[in-house]
């Protein structure tokens, strides 16, 4: 390629942004890496006079970006829009079906619609680059997709949303509850106004079931994804996971069983020593293990301006070297159907923490219920001594069954001297 | 591609044999991920007879690796013999002649004569694949290549040689000296009879070449990275870095400064807190740092039949796809030569050991020789008292220049107080 490679970007908030100045800070790197030059040609906005701060000259604006996305000047079209339907899917579809190839960072859209655009995408012959849609930076897509393709791939599990990697540490770090680090994150920026998606693990849940089909290829099963966010998670289970040689994190688990396929995200206790323990702060990280290559593990930022960028354009450049690429590692209309395992039949062990009436028999009582749904104890914690106050008793047990366990911690939580709904958080052991 | 690409695997050692189990065992795998079948149908070894508890049959033998890389029969060579001349040379060289792609994990040849042989493969329209040369199962190289291609990259780092960090972290574990330790890594087989090329620092000085020209676009300068092995690493001084917050680890430096390349493996402390001072036993790990993407950390097994033959056969993967990239993310060519900057120019942070005279004036004289260098003391520690014996004193200093620093150590060193050689640390603050 000699001629340039022309972009159109639709969406010019962060992302979009962060893109352009990329494209224009690096205009020789890029042709001297691609050999040719590549060009921010078009770009589409809701707001085409709002100050963005940067340089927009040169660029042909277009009111509509599904118009853009079909227009005959354009090679590559980048959906930097954001959300699972409406604008964003209909640029990338208009995109697609006029032969362009796309490059979206939008990871909402491709757990809702990702099977269907791979398989358009590769009817029409064109790339479908997503690599900014998961883990920012980190070029995890990349690295499943080519890196490890020669291995079948056994669990990929990840820290896949630095909001909550960033409230979790700090938490751990200040001793300080949820809410009150949740609204530090929102002034520093880390968390958005409405923190739900990120808290709630849904990001991360999107982000999982992209990385579950390009590492066992199959269709991509949003649905299938248990989620469970860190709403719930207390500094004194942080201090006792401490305590106990853990660290919690919200991960993200998608992993090949005999039955099918588990996806899980929810808050994890993992070994200090596993070195998913010590990424901290808003960083990301995803492990992924192979069966030649072993684990690999790769860590980076998960979002903002500059790394969504360099995310972006990675993509834009393997489709400027002419690298064509199958969206999730094997053709899209190869893709399996794995059926999804249920939470109920996970394995797994247990941090159980309990807020119990100091008195005799409470004990008896919890173990009792443990032992009949045939739960072994790992280690049992009671600290101090209030006779006829609450004091917490935390339990560790051995791999169990997610129904066993449930069907114990129903028991448990009737029993009159447990005073609050116990806290259950998975364990880890990686 | 639908029909079956022909391998013929030159050097039937550990990575060769695991390449050709994992081709054997992934057969369906790698058609599905490749859109069409990978064959190993030729090989060649020194001994054909010898039994390496793999299927060779299907496999047509050549006793001559030289003539099977010319072989009209065959698509792409492995060049998995080792060695940075000789056989392996002829068989890389004669294949590119013949219009082979050629996939090596052979970081001497790649080290020594790199740039050459991209050129002549380039020319030739051929891809030359090293992702096995560098890290074995960790996707670094095509990280930097294609993952990072968006970004000025402003460092690469890393530990490069799982062996002396096996070496290293069992030293700490242990509080046992480099022989020691060293006679059980050979034992285990994580060291050679002969370990100079990976205690010496060869072995991560061939690895960080190859780094830095893909990192920078210049040519291969093997000679320009200054090398210092762990031989001389004591418990002492990791005992001593623990305790500052330190860990020691045998660490590749590349950077680009004004005044050129600065490469450089040496032991280096970095602080317990770096994502770098956790990787440890034979792990292997590199960082990037991009001006966008900020930094990448990438971790996994860097040596051994199963990683390497991962790594091996991505490459393979991305020729079957028909990937046709630059060798170092530009053409060939298109290489600078940036001077390299020599190591009495580097800029950085000192930890000394000295083994004195426990009398008065010594701490005064060791004062005096770095001030007179203008070196600036961050902290001085001096453990314990014995009058008339040998106590050890440590310094750390601020930024200095390694001239002034060797100008000062040699004064020291000459001081009638001053027992042994001093031991000189270079501090990472990454």
């Amino acid at each position: 390629m000699s001629t340039a490679l022309r972009l159109a970007v639709a969406g010019l908030g962060t992302v979009g942004c962060g893109t352009l100045r990329l494209v224009q800070a690096h205009h020789d790197l890029l042709a001297a890496r691609c050999g040719g030059p590549i060009l921010c040609s078009a770009g589409s906005a809701r707001d085409r006079h709002k100050d963005r701060g940067v340089d927009l000259s040169g660029v042909r604006w277009f009111e509509d970006a599904s118009v853009m996305a079909a227009d005959p000047e354009i090679d590559v079209v980048l959906e930097l829009i954001g959300g699972a339907d409406g604008p964003a899917k209909q640029v990338v579809e208009t995109a697609i079906r006029n032969g362009k190839h796309v490059v979206t960072a939008n990871k909402a859209l491709l757990a809702h619609h990702g099977t269907e655009l791979a398989r358009a995408a590769e009817a029409a012959g064109v790339s479908l680059g997503y690599e900014a849609a998961v883990c920012g930076g980190i070029p995890i897509i990349k690295s499943l997709r080519e890196g490890l393709a020669a291995n079948g791939i056994r669990q990929v599990y990840g820290i896949l949303n630095g909001t909550c990697n960033f409230i979790l540490t700090n938490m751990r770090e200040s001793g300080r509850e949820f809410g009150e680090v949740l609204a530090e994150a929102q002034q520093l920026g880390y968390a958005e106004a409405d923190p739900s998606f990120d808290v709630d693990g849904v990001d991360a849940a999107h982000k999982l079931a992209i990385l579950t089909a390009l590492a066992f290829g199959c269709d991509i099963d949003f649905d299938g994804v248990y989620v469970e966010g860190i709403r719930e998670v207390t500094s004194l289970d942080i201090a006792y996971a401490a305590e106990l040689g853990y660290r919690i994190k919200l991960l993200g688990v998608s992993r090949m069983t005999e039955a099918g396929v588990e996806q899980r995200v929810h808050p994890s206790m993992v070994r200090l020593d596993a070195p998913i323990a010590s990424i901290e702060g808003v960083f990301n990280a995803v492990v992924a293990e192979g069966d030649f290559v072993g684990n690999i593990l790769a860590e980076g930022a998960g979002a903002g301006a500059g790394p969504t960028a360099s995310a972006v354009m990675a993509d834009v450049i393997d489709i400027a070297r002419g690298s064509r690429l199958p969206t999730f590692a094997i053709p899209a209309k190869e893709l399996t159907r794995p059926p999804a395992v249920p939470m109920d039949h996970h394995e797994g062990s247990y941090y159980i923490r309990l807020m119990v009436l100091d008195q005799p028999g409470v004990i008896a009582d919890v173990s009792a219920a443990l032992r009949d749904a045939r739960i072994s104890v790992e280690a049992m914690l009671q600290r101090g001594r209030a006779p006829g106050e609450a004091v917490p008793v935390v339990i560790t047990t051995h791999e169990t069954r997610e129904a066993a366990m449930k069907q114990a911690i129903a028991r448990i939580a009737a029993l009159d001297a447990v005073l609050e709904p116990p806290r259950l958080i998975r364990v880890e052991l990686f």
